[in-house]
């Protein structure tokens, strides 16, 4: 059964306008003081804007994990090897990494989709395939996807989440190598320089970080003077990235709440903001990572993030701790008493 | 059934050395980059040596809401008359409070007391009646507790979690006028200047939050000289508060795990702590309110917050929205694969 709210009709700015004051409305008659909850009562408003009524109900939420490797990493980017995607695919489906147990603990919907990596899996409950090819080209040679490649990966995006029932999505991302693709969209797209986008990764030292920021620079450099945001991602992103966009750019059209994880699900959601401004009302931002780009990128989408824990794992992890705050915040628009209902006194 | 792990027989350092090292291996050894959950995996090593165990399991959580009316309320000191702290007593108990929503949401048992509320209850299922009295005295003229009946709320706080399941708990109050209980305790725990200590509570204007100060400014001088922590309490504080600590103490004694919500709450844990250093290493603090003291009384308990959401509710709304955090630590630490048994490569 899907619940999707369709909608080929967008309310209207007046309609908005009118929705988030009557939200606005019902928040500050709930029986507390005038904004005690904060950012939840911002996050409640949000979320009756993305699923435009006044009582938000999330259901069926659908965990996707995209999975790709990357030709970069053979400039020695990351500090781990990339075997290590296709084993923590494994991982992921058979319930022991860290996404897993939080997507059991929150009966979130887990699916992993196989973008590209460099490995043949069985069919497995819970693996989508959708492999646009083994693991992309080296950036800092050539294109890291030809055109049709990088169409293809959002559009299997896009497809998938179709498919899937729910109001509600969680995009996170595996992918050895893939902080060095993030970095270089931010770079490229928000117009800052490599350094202050590029982090440790998966745990880098300092001396691992400046090669890696040497590697990135040659990759910009082979790709200089394109700006357009498919064509960066083409040449500079990754399969999953791609496929992460076509889920955003889908999600966005279909009205869904869109929890994005980290800084690699964050660069997906900065191409498809590019490409469809709407993108940006439909996200929440689950947290703000350790990775240094992450904040960068957050302030780029003026997104203000609802966790701070110095995270820094991807898979969804975040989006997956983050995910109880966004029902508690439509738990309280929908099921909390007014002063009216309670008999509470107002304030003197 | 209850499920307390009593103990008498407090680890030495020895011990509780070679646990947090057992702990520490543990996680490290996660599919995962080293320390990538970050704070989670500090709050992970923390419960396994709250209940002395490598393998934490939180069970029967309790909610436990404080109420207490406060003499010096006849200053003006707070937004809100008096009667909405028997008002929301019923709101609590009726379900349509937040902390009745949050509480539900998570299946956290939620019991209130009536420490000293102004009002006579009827018997109503959830709440527990430890009534000290009707209200505080006003702590500018007096004490605000005889001695005697700040022993008595203490010693019901100790009686009322005894009673109870599990192994954990979550401390959060009620009370019109109680961040002035809690500004004064502070200011003269921690040494601080009162105007410090002080803000704008359920929602005073600026001059409003000036007439306070120089109301607890006039409390102070008139307890001047006070500074024993339980003296200071009997003075200065109030039944919830008073109900807290005992609370908190009796919790620590048993090595459950405490979960702290506000600013109020952690005045408790401040009096607490002085009582029985312990105390410290049992509490969780849920989040930094945007009460301006809170983050004052966070520094001197050298305690580092989970959220930062910018709740001011108090209720103990923030550590139920705390409390699936708890839960992901332990199941991280309980439930993951190693990268021994899922078969994934470590960095090169």
């Amino acid at each position: 059964m899907s619940v999707v709210h369709e909608n080929t009709y967008p309310m209207d700015d007046l309609e908005q306008a009118e929705l988030r004051a009557r939200l606005q409305h019902k928040i500050d008659n709930k029986t507390k003081p005038l904004g005690s909850l904060g950012r939840l009562e911002k996050l409640a408003v949000q979320l009756g804007l993305i699923l435009k009524t006044e009582s938000p109900r999330l259901q069926h939420p659908q965990m996707l994990v995209c999975a790709g490797d990357h030709g970069i990493v053979a400039h020695g980017v990351s500090a781990f090897p990339s075997d290590v995607t296709w084993q923590m695919v494994a991982n992921f489906l058979a319930g022991g990494a860290a996404v897993s147990v939080l997507a059991r603990q929150h009966g979130i919907a887990l699916n992993v989709l196989d973008c590209g990596v460099k490995y043949d899996f069985q069919d497995m409950p819970g693996l989508i395939k959708r492999k646009v090819a083994y693991g992309t080209a080296d950036s800092v040679t050539q294109s890291a996807m030809s055109d049709a490649q990088c169409q293809e990966a959002i559009n299997n995006g896009r497809e998938v989440l179709k498919s899937l029932p729910g109001n509600v999505v969680l995009i996170g991302e595996m992918g050895i190598g893939n902080t060095s693709s993030a970095a270089l969209l931010l770079s490229r797209l928000g117009n800052l320089d490599i350094a202050d986008c590029t982090g440790a990764g998966t745990g880098l030292d300092h001396f691992a970080v400046a090669r890696k920021v040497e590697t990135l620079r040659l990759a910009l450099k082979q790709h200089a003077g394109v700006n357009d945001p498919i064509e960066v991602l083409a040449r500079l992103g990754g399969f999953e990235i791609a496929t992460m966009v076509g889920i955003v750019l889908q999600a966005a059209t279909e009205n869904r709440v869109i929890i994005v994880d980290g800084f690699i699900a964050s660069s997906a959601v900065l191409v498809a903001s590019l490409l469809a401004p709407k993108v940006k009302q439909r996200c929440v931002y689950a947290h703000c990572s350790a990775e240094s780009g992450h904040r960068l990128m957050l302030d780029l989408l003026q997104g203000q993030a609802l966790l701070d824990l110095g995270l820094r794992l991807g898979e969804g992890s975040g989006a997956a701790l983050a995910w109880p705050l966004l029902q508690s915040a439509s738990d309280i628009l929908c099921d909390m008493a007014s002063f009216e209902s309670a008999g509470v006194a107002r304030r003197d």
